[in-house]
């Protein structure tokens, strides 16, 4: 946690940026996986976290604009709980470290809002994500799910804070940066042929449970990098394999690093791995290069993808304009993702509300496959931290339907592209900072280059 | 998976059993921890791996007795999904692996259970025990979650099949006791002063997920083994301190182990937690010898009681006869839980159907401190799957509370306790299946006398 200070300060920017009514924070409550009480990891709301640093479940928040109040919502233990859990903090105890005094039991926070309703007073909330989000919002503001619709101004308020990265943040962003990059080099110098995802799965989890992290999310692993949405660990790694993985640390209070690296099964790549690879790591540079405040990130992704086009036109597997194709959608065969997305409490920072407003300041979203998986549009500013990540895939479900489709046949030498419908995927993965003159990486390097590649893998 | 055979045998012998209405089954989906897309471990409702071996989100079963149809409701994958997530079989081709041949959209569904209850029919569901599952009896049967009352047929005849373990299954829970015991192996080799608890938990882990398994529910690796509840792992581990883990490995079938082990920080035990691991150790050791079919579990459970009050009373700290202290509940200040429940699919076998159909044969609860919390109670049959798990504990803030209010005097030397109250706690666990004529230890054996623990441990 940081000094209260911090969190009296966010809460006041919050109230004065939506002016008036009632701010509503939903707290995350344990999830029993196969029943009731057996919980695995729990995860705290990021926005609870933010304003709160009250990583407990069965909690809810209430700042009151109108009325000038800040009210947590939730019970004190009970001496049977005390029993079984140990002697810990009060809740009130608790709530006092972030400058919060007035601690209720969560069995008024009903009444509360049922009161502030009558007065015709406005409740805010944002996008409900969990369905137990959903059955709170039933049972206190009586709005069946069809109902919830989330506060666009309290929406907008949230990400103008949270997108602007402190000080304090950064130093926390960097700590699972580097646990991070850890997880990558342990895992660079497991990969090789005959042992399974899950053998270097364990390895990069053991990392990061030596430095009490949990996985920011669920860690991809894989000899099918071409299959984007993959969390199988199940397969034998076989020589020639490319192997790609991309995982993060997530510290203790919250803050998540997020990297991706791609190595050969062999100690080293193959003449055509590494010629895509050579495509993918100048995309990776070029993206990195140009990052400043002011470009807009859809500027940055452009790039990341003209810069493919070419080097896929020098292998004979596209052709015509670099610049035309892109703006067509022609790269999305190969790069059918985003260049980065924000990054911070969330991996996905914010995810849950709403990219359009994360990332695009409110704007529209392109439709076009590919382009409208870019995640953040707007122009960059100092504070923002976000992925660079440019890929390249060759997934032989895309490559038979746009061919079947004769898709873009202008840009598109299918009759090259088959020859690499084995080929599986790449992908790097950093973390940077956009500073008042620039940008900076987060966190220790992990090797990018070829060459930096085989030197940690061998 | 098993055969097929097996799925339809059981979905045979459930509707039997129930014998008219309709069974709904409902599947878990997946849960975003912090945003909707950052879904962690993915875990299947039990009975729905049970009755149809389908560990997929968004998945919900009907087996209708009355007209004889078995229906699996979900959708299948989109063309866009498949780009992302590679061609895998379809969602009819994995059904038919379960024997079922009629395959619906979810959105069916809820047409389908409004014109059986139009019908008049009955629908049997089993304890919604997840949010999801609040929200779709909701959406499907209309009913509020106050209204969500679940079947007590269908929960029995689900406990009458799942109670009873078939050799297929015994050999799943063999091979997960096996590597729930390689964590406590490699935890015993870790241990000592001076590293944090989350570093042996990290060791326990390694070894989980290098045999592809999960843990079976969230890992206990503390110096306070007296707090029951406790899965904080940020302790240092000091000299004289004694380290309580309890712990168990799920494999890819869904089935689990369950041990726990105390093992000393130090090479050796001192002389007063060897006395009082012995005792510990006696309680074991009755339990086990004491296991066969037809006897009812309560009475081991006073067996292991017993022997600990006979045990603490050569150590001064109980008086008394101990058959009328365990009778009061005089042994609970020590030993406040259970001595084990079932074992299967669940590391809890059907908590969420409820302990009363599962445990107690129907019959009530006592409401007796400690006696409460034995969650199996009824005579004992072949192929029941247990956990034998006795521990004694010096819990400050119980002994606080008994003390204050002169609970039980005429059998605890209090005076005696105080000088124990830093001294934490030993529990120790095995797996046992009860056969025709005795039972048997499940997994490969973990050290369990004190002079075994020292030779894993130096």
């Amino acid at each position: 946690m940081f000094n209260k200070e911090t969190y009296i300060e966010r809460r006041r920017k919050v109230m004065t940026s939506v002016g008036s009514g009632i701010l509503l924070f939903l707290g995350n409550d344990e999830m029993g996986l196969n029943y009731a009480d057996n919980a695995f990891r729990y995860r705290q709301d990021s926005s609870m976290i933010y304003f709160f640093g009250m990583p407990y479940p069965e909690l809810a928040a209430v700042l009151d604009i109108d009325e000038g109040r800040e009210i947590l919502f939730g019970d004190e233990l009970s001496i049977d709980s005390i029993v079984w859990m140990g002697t810990q903090p009060t809740l009130a105890e608790r709530a006092a470290r972030a400058g919060i005094t007035d601690v209720r039991p969560i069995g008024d926070i009903a009444g509360y809002l049922s009161r502030a309703r009558e007065q015709g007073r406005t409740i805010h909330f944002l996008p409900p994500y969990r369905p137990e989000h959903r059955l709170k919002l039933m049972d206190w503001l009586g709005l069946m799910p069809s109902n919830q619709v989330a506060s666009v101004p309290f929406i907008r308020a949230v990400v103008e804070l949270r997108n602007h990265k402190t000080a304090e943040e950064i130093a926390e962003i960097e700590r699972a940066c580097n646990v991070t990059a850890d997880m990558h080099l342990a895992a660079m110098r497991t990969v090789r042929p005959g042992i399974h995802e899950y053998d270097v799965v364990a390895e990069m989890l053991h990392v990061a449970h030596k430095a009490n992290c949990e996985e920011s999310f669920a860690t991809i692993a894989t000899v099918n990098g071409q299959t984007l949405h993959n969390h199988y660990h199940g397969n034998i790694i076989k020589p020639g394999d490319l192997f790609l993985i991309d995982a993060g640390a997530e510290i203790e209070s919250g803050y998540c690093g997020d990297m991706s690296s791609t190595v050969p099964a062999d100690p080293h790549f193959t003449p055509r791995q590494r010629a895509v690879y050579e495509i993918q790591n100048a995309m990776h540079l070029a993206s990195v290069a140009a990052l400043r405040p002011g470009i807009p990130y859809m500027d940055v992704y452009d790039l990341s993808a003209e810069t493919m086009v070419e080097g896929l036109k020098e292998l004979g597997l596209m052709k015509g304009n670099a610049k035309e194709a892109v703006a067509a959608g022609a790269h999305a065969l190969f790069y059918p993702h985003g260049l980065g997305h924000m990054m911070g409490l969330d991996v996905h920072d914010m995810e849950n509300l709403g990219e359009r407003w994360v990332g695009y300041a409110g704007k529209e979203k392109s439709t076009q496959f590919g382009r409208k998986s870019q995640r953040l549009a707007m122009p960059l500013e100092p504070g923002f931290v976000l992925t660079v990540e440019p890929g390249i895939y060759f997934i032989p479900e895309l490559i038979d339907l746009w061919k079947k489709d004769r898709k873009f046949e202008e840009y598109i030498n299918y009759d090259v592209v088959e020859t690499y419908r084995d080929f599986g995927g790449i992908r790097n993965e950093e973390d940077w900072l956009i500073t008042d003159d620039g940008a900076r990486r987060l966190g220790k390097k992990i090797p990018l280059t070829p060459e930096e590649v085989e030197a940690e893998h061998c």
